[in-house]
C-alpha cells in the first residue's frame, strides 16, 4: 500500500493497546474513529479483553486476520518496541507511536528511539511519532487520533491541511480554526519525527488532492531536505505553505549557538531557511489560519513597495493597522475614512476597486466597523464584491465572527486583531518563490588547500582560492621579498587565540629593518607557539569593517552571515543571514539590509564605500557551502575601502571537521 | 451641576439637533436612550417637527423648559458654534459636540474650534469633543450616544471604566469585552478634546464609586498635567489605569522629530510618560481588555525578577508562550507540562499553588489546552482555587469562550492569544508606581547664564552651572592663560553649524606656540563669523561617547535622552528617555538601558567607564526641565573617562524659546 494510503485513507486500522476503559487517553483513538463516522474495520489489540468498546479485540497483532494498514501503538513506552516488531512482522506499513519517554528525555530514550526506528525500517514499516497525537483525515471521516478536539461532535472538513510536531496544537488550530467556519483535510500530528517528519508529510500533502493549503506548527527543523523538496513542489503546485516555528527567543536561540553564532542564532537560520524556500513564516499564532487565503491563488510579490491602501468604516480601528504596520516598516500610501460617508456596500466597494487598482500599493486593507457586528453581511459586502489586481483582505474591529465567517468562505483572509493582521501583510510581502541555488562552480582549487587551512594563511589561501582577494602573503624575516609598506605583520599560530593580546600583532610597520625587528621581537617573545608570519600592506582609506561568517547551522546546513564589525554591531546583534551559497544579488540584499553599514552605503554624506566588491566576497565566500568538511569559517573584520578600491581581509580563520 | 453628574449622570438631555429618521447618524442617540432604558427627560430640539420619534420636540433651546443637564449637538459643523451659544445662554453645564470638521482639518477648523471653545467657556460650558461620539453610562443607563455598539439589546454593566479619544473605538472595544462577559461603567469618546480631555476625565473616574479600573484609547496626548493628576491619584486609590495609545511607528513617530528628537521620537517621549505616572501602557489592543484582572488589588511589582512560572495542560502552548516571553526578555523560570498527568483540578490546582509561592519568579501562568473547549469549568478549576503570593493569569490555547468567562467572572486575568499573554506579563513587570520628581533646586546661577548661552562656551556655562564639569575655557590667543596641554581648539560661533567641516576645530594642539598659529589660521579663514576661542585639554583614555540630550516634547514637555555617541548608535536609535528631571539612581537605570554603552559598562572585560560621573551629569542636565525658557540642549559628544575619572563635555549647544 503506498504511504500517502496508509497514512490518510487506512481502512483497516489496529489500535494496539486500546483500553476498554473510555475515559482513558488509549481509548480515545477507537471512541474517537467510530464518533466521527470511520467506517472501516478497527482490530483492538489487548490480551486481556474480549472485546473493547464493544468491538472484538485480539489478542496480539498477529492475530489480526487480513491486512493491516495503519496501526496505532498505544502501549506503554517500554513497550514499543515488542509493537514495532510485531508490526513489522505484519508487514503494516505505517505504525504510528503515541507514547513519549524517547528522545526527548536523553541518552537512553535516544538509543530507545534509535532502536524502533531500526526495527521499522527493517520490516518496511514508516513510523509516524513517538510522541504522535495520530491522523485525521476529516471529509474522510477518519479521525485516527487522541486530540481532545474530537471531543466535539464534528469536526469541520475544509481545504487546508496541518502538520504539527505538538499533538495538542493540532486540536487547538483546528477549534480556533473552527471559530472561524474554517475546517481542515487531513491534520497530522508528527511528534518527535523519528521517521517521517513534517517535510516528509508536507510532500504527501502537495500531492493530496483535497489539500489546497499546508499549515506547520513546529517546534524545530528535521530533514530540511524534504522541507525543500515539499516547498518547491508546492510551489509549482500553488499550494501556499505557512509556518508557524517555535525558538525566536533569546533563550531558545543561544542553545543553538557557536562561535560565529554568537551573534546570529540559528533561529536566523530557520528564517533564511524558509525564506529561501518559499515558506511563508507568521509571527502570531492566528495569522497561520488568516493567512492563507491572501497566498491562494497568488504567486509571490515581484519587487513590492511594501505599501498598502486602507479603506476603513471606523478611523482609530484604520489607524491601529496603520500604526502597527508602520512598525514593520510599511507604509499606508492611502487611507480612506468612510466613516462619514458611511459604510454603504457600493460605496465601500467602489473605494476597494480603486484601492484594489491602486499602483502606489501593493494590497488593499479593508477596516470594517461596527457593522461588521450588528450588520455582517451588510457589513462585509463591499470586501467580498471588490474586484481589481491587488490582494484584499479585512480586519474586524469589533468582535464579529459572523463577518469573519462570511469573509472565510468567500476565500478573503480576515483578521481578528491589528496585529495579525499587520503580520499577514508582512508576511505576504516577504513571500518569495524558491530561490534558485546558485551553481557552487569549480572548486578544485580550495578543497585542495583544505588540508593546510588550519591556521590564518591557510585560511586566507582557501578564500582566496574562493575568489576573495588577499592581500597578505607569507614570508621569510630572513628573505624578505618587496613589500608595500607600511605593512601589518602577524605571527602565524594555531595556538594563539587572541594574537593582538599577545603580542602577535604588529602595525604600520614603515620599512623592511622595522619588519625584521618586529618579527625578531616576537619570535623571542613567543617562541615555538608560531610557525611563521605573514605580513599584508596596511588598508587606505577604510570606510567600514564588515564581519563575514560562515557555519553549518544545526538545524538547517550552510549559512552565510554579514554583519557591521566591531563591537556595538555585536552588541546590536546587527547580522544578516542567508542559506549559503549565495548570488552576488542576494549579498546586495545582505549588504542593504544590515543596519551599521549604513556608513559605507553613504549615511549623511559619508564616503561611500565598494559594496560591489563587497557583494562579491560575500558570495564567493558562501560557496564554502558546497565544501562539506568546513564547519566554519569568519573573516573578522573584512575592511571596506572607498568605492572602486575592493575589500580587505584583515583576519581569516576556517574550522574543519 | 457638578461636571460628573452632569457628565454621567444627567437626568435632563437636551439633543440639538435631532433628526426625525430612525436610521440617521442624528436620531441614535435619541434612539438609543430609550432603547437602553433612559428614565430621565429628553428635549429634542429640532425646528422643523412638532415630536421627533414619538418626543415632543422644541424648535430652539430656548424652548425647553428648566434646568438642562446636558445637551448633544448633533448638528452640521457650520451650526456648532451658534448651538454652543444657545448652550450657553441656558447655562448648560455640559455640551457634547459630534460633528467633526474642526482643529483637524487645518488652520480653519483650528480657529472655528478656538470660537467654540471661547464661547463655551464664556457661558461656563464644558465642551465635549467636537467629534465626540457622547458618554454612556451602563449600570445607569444613560446611552447617550451615537456609537453603533448600542445596537445591541443590552449593554453589559461592568467595573471597568473607558475613554477613548476615537469614537468608533468606544464600541469595538466594549463589542469585543462583551465577548468575554466583561462589562463597563462608563464609556466616554472625547474626540478632540478642544476643553474636557482625556486626562480630565480619568480624574473623574477616579472618583467614581463605580469604577476599579480606566481603560484609555489614545490617539495623542493632551493635558499631561491632567494625565498626570489623574494618574497619581488613581494610583492612591488603588484604580489602575491602562493605555493603548497610537503612534509607535517611525511614520507616525518622525512626525513628532526635532533635532535631538532624529534618533529620540515622540513616542519614546510617550512611553516615558505613562511609565514616570504609573499608567500601564500595552502593545496589542487585547491586552487593553486583558490586563486589569492582573493589576486590580496590586501594586507595582518591586525589582522584579522578570520571571514567570508555567503550568500547562499542553506542551505546545505552552512553549509557545516561553517563546513569546522570552521575546520580550523575561525568562520562564519553571515550566511543569501535566498533559500527561492529566489536567485534573486538584494537580493542577497543587502546582499553581506552588507555581504562585515560587521564589523564583513573579507571576505564575496556567496555560490551558483543550479541557478549556470541551470542560472548561473543570478545565479553569484549578486556576480559579490555587492560592500563593504571586499573582496568576491564564492562557486559554484553544478557542474557549465559556472558559474566558469563568475567568474573567473570577477576577482572573486570561488571554486569547500567546502575544496578548506575554504583552500582559511584559506590562505588569514594567508597572511602576508614580515617581517622585526630583527637586530643581536652586536654578539662579544657571538662569542667570541663560542670555549668553547662545554660544558653545554659554551653553557650557549653563551646564556646568546646573553641575556638569566643564573643561573648557574661552581663551583670548593673545593673553593665554596656563594650559594643561595637548588641547583642542575651538573657534566660538552662532553662525557655523559643522565646525569641524569648517575647520573651526584643530585638536591635539602640543603648546602654546602652536595654539597661537592654530587660532590665527582660523581667523584668518573664518573671519568675522566667529566671536572667540575656546580651549580644553583633550580627554585621555576614552572608554566611550555618549551623546546627552534634552527638549520639550510637544506632547508630554520635559525629556531627557540618553544613547551611545557615534554614527552607528545613531543608525540603530538605541537611546533611551526619560520625563526630565531625574534623579542619578533614574540616571544609572538608563546608562543600564542603553545597548551602545555597552563597552563602558565593561563589555568582555574592556575597561568600565566612570558610570556614576556620567549619572550625575545626566541627573544634572536634566534639570534644565524647570528653566521653561530652554527648548532644546545637547552634549555631544560627552566622553566618558575611566572609573574615577568623570566624563568630559566634548561639545555643548543650547536652544532658547
Amino acid at each position: 500500500m503506498k504511504l500517502a494510503s496508509a497514512l490518510f485513507t487506512p481502512r483497516r486500522i489496529a489500535l494496539i493497546g486500546a483500553s476498554t476503559d473510555a475515559a482513558r487517553l488509549t481509548a480515545r483513538a477507537q471512541v474517537y474513529l467510530r464518533r466521527h463516522g470511520f467506517t472501516g474495520e478497527l482490530f483492538p489489540v489487548n490480551p486481556r479483553a474480549e472485546t473493547v468498546l464493544g468491538e472484538k479485540a485480539y489478542p496480539s497483532l498477529r492475530d489480526v486476520p487480513g491486512d493491516i494498514d495503519f496501526a496505532y501503538v498505544l502501549v506503554n513506552t517500554t513497550n514499543v518496541e515488542t509493537s514495532i516488531r510485531d508490526c513489522a512482522d505484519r508487514s503494516v506499513p505505517v505504525a504510528c507511536v503515541l507514547a513519549d519517554g524517547f528522545a526527548e528525555t536523553g541518552p537512553e530514550g535516544v538509543a530507545l528511539q534509535q532502536r524502533i526506528v531500526d526495527t521499522a525500517r527493517a520490516g518496511g514499516v514508516r513510523l509516524l511519532g513517538p510522541n504522535s497525537m495520530g491522523v485525521i483525515n476529516v471529509p474522510a471521516r477518519i479521525a485516527c487520533s487522541v486530540n481532545a478536539v474530537l471531543e466535539a461532535e464534528a469536526m469541520l472538513p475544509g481545504r487546508w491541511s496541518l502538520v504539527s510536531h505538538s499533538g495538542s496544537m493540532m486540536g487547538t488550530i483546528a477549534s480556533r480554526a473552527a471559530g472561524r467556519g474554517r475546517g481542515f483535510a487531513k491534520i497530522v500530528g508528527t511528534g518527535n519525527e523519528a521517521d517521517l517528519t513534517a517535510g516528509e508529510i508536507a510532500n504527501l500533502l502537495v500531492d493530496d488532492p483535497d489539500t489546497d493549503a499546508i499549515l506547520l506548527f513546529l517546534e524545530t527543523i528535521r530533514r530540511p531536505d524534504l522541507f525543500e523538496e515539499a516547498a518547491r513542489r508546492a510551489h509549482a503546485a500553488g499550494k501556499p505553505i505557512v509556518a508557524y516555528k517555535l525558538g525566536r527567543s533569546e533563550a531558545a536561540a543561544q542553545l543553538a549557538t557557536t562561535h560565529t553564532g554568537a551573534i546570529a542564532g540559528s533561529d536566523a537560520a530557520a528564517d533564511a531557511f524558509f525564506k529561501a524556500i518559499g515558506i511563508v513564516r507568521v509571527d502570531q499564532i492566528e495569522t497561520l489560519l488568516e493567512l492563507p487565503p491572501l497566498l491562494l491563488g497568488r504567486t509571490p510579490p515581484v519587487a513590492p513597495r511594501r505599501a498598502v491602501r486602507i479603506v476603513t468604516t471606523t478611523g482609530g480601528g484604520g489607524a491601529m493597522v496603520v500604526d502597527r504596520l508602520g512598525m514593520a516598516g510599511i507604509a499606508s500610501a492611502h487611507m480612506l475614512d468612510t466613516t462619514l460617508a458611511g459604510a454603504s456596500k457600493a460605496f465601500v466597494a467602489n473605494a476597494l476597486n480603486e484601492a484594489r487598482d491602486a499602483d502606489d500599493a501593493d494590497i488593499a486593507i479593508a477596516v470594517i466597523g461596527s457593522s461588521a457586528q450588528f450588520k455582517p453581511q451588510e457589513g462585509v459586502a463591499g470586501v467580498i464584491d471588490a474586484v481589481g489586481r491587488n490582494p484584499i483582505c479585512a480586519f474586524l474591529v469589533p468582535q464579529a465572527e459572523a463577518a469573519l465567517r462570511l469573509l472565510n468562505d468567500a476565500g478573503i483572509a480576515a483578521f481578528r486583531t491589528p496585529e495579525a493582521c499587520a503580520d499577514a501583510v508582512r508576511a505576504y510581502l516577504e513571500w518569495q518563490a524558491p530561490r534558485q541555488t546558485p551553481p557552487a562552480g569549480d572548486l578544485s582549487n580550495a578543497m585542495g588547500l583544505l588540508d593546510e587551512a588550519d591556521d590564518e594563511p591557510g585560511a586566507r589561501a582557501v578564500f582566496a582560492a574562493l575568489g576573495v582577494a588577499d592581500s597578505a602573503q607569507r614570508i621569510d624575516p630572513d628573505a624578505l621579498p618587496a613589500l608595500a609598506y607600511p605593512v601589518a605583520l602577524k605571527a602565524v599560530s594555531a595556538e594563539i587565540a587572541h594574537k593582538t593580546e599577545a603580542g602577535a600583532v604588529a602595525l604600520n610597520i614603515p620599512d623592511a629593518e622595522a619588519l625584521r625587528r618586529a618579527a625578531a621581537g616576537m619570535k623571542a617573545r613567543l617562541g615555538a607557539r608560531i610557525s611563521g608570519f605573514i605580513a599584508q600592506p596596511m588598508a587606505k582609506g577604510s570606510v567600514g569593517e564588515a564581519i563575514l561568517g560562515y557555519r553549518r547551522d544545526p538545524l538547517v546546513g550552510p549559512v552565510v552571515a554579514l554583519g557591521a564589525g566591531g563591537v556595538l554591531a555585536e552588541v546590536y546583534r546587527d547580522v544578516v543571514l542567508r542559506l549559503a551559497p549565495v548570488t552576488e544579488a542576494e549579498a546586495m540584499e545582505m549588504i542593504a539590509a544590515v543596519k551599521g553599514l549604513a556608513p559605507a552605503r553613504g549615511y549623511r554624506g559619508m564616503t561611500k564605500g565598494d559594496l560591489p566588491a563587497l557583494a562579491r566576497a560575500v558570495a564567493t565566500f558562501s560557496r564554502l557551502a558546497a565544501m562539506p568538511d568546513v564547519t566554519e569559517a569568519e573573516i573578522n573584520p573584512l575592511i571596506i575601502l572607498p568605492e572602486g578600491q575592493g575589500v580587505v581581509m584583515a583576519d581569516a580563520l576556517l574550522a574543519r571537521r
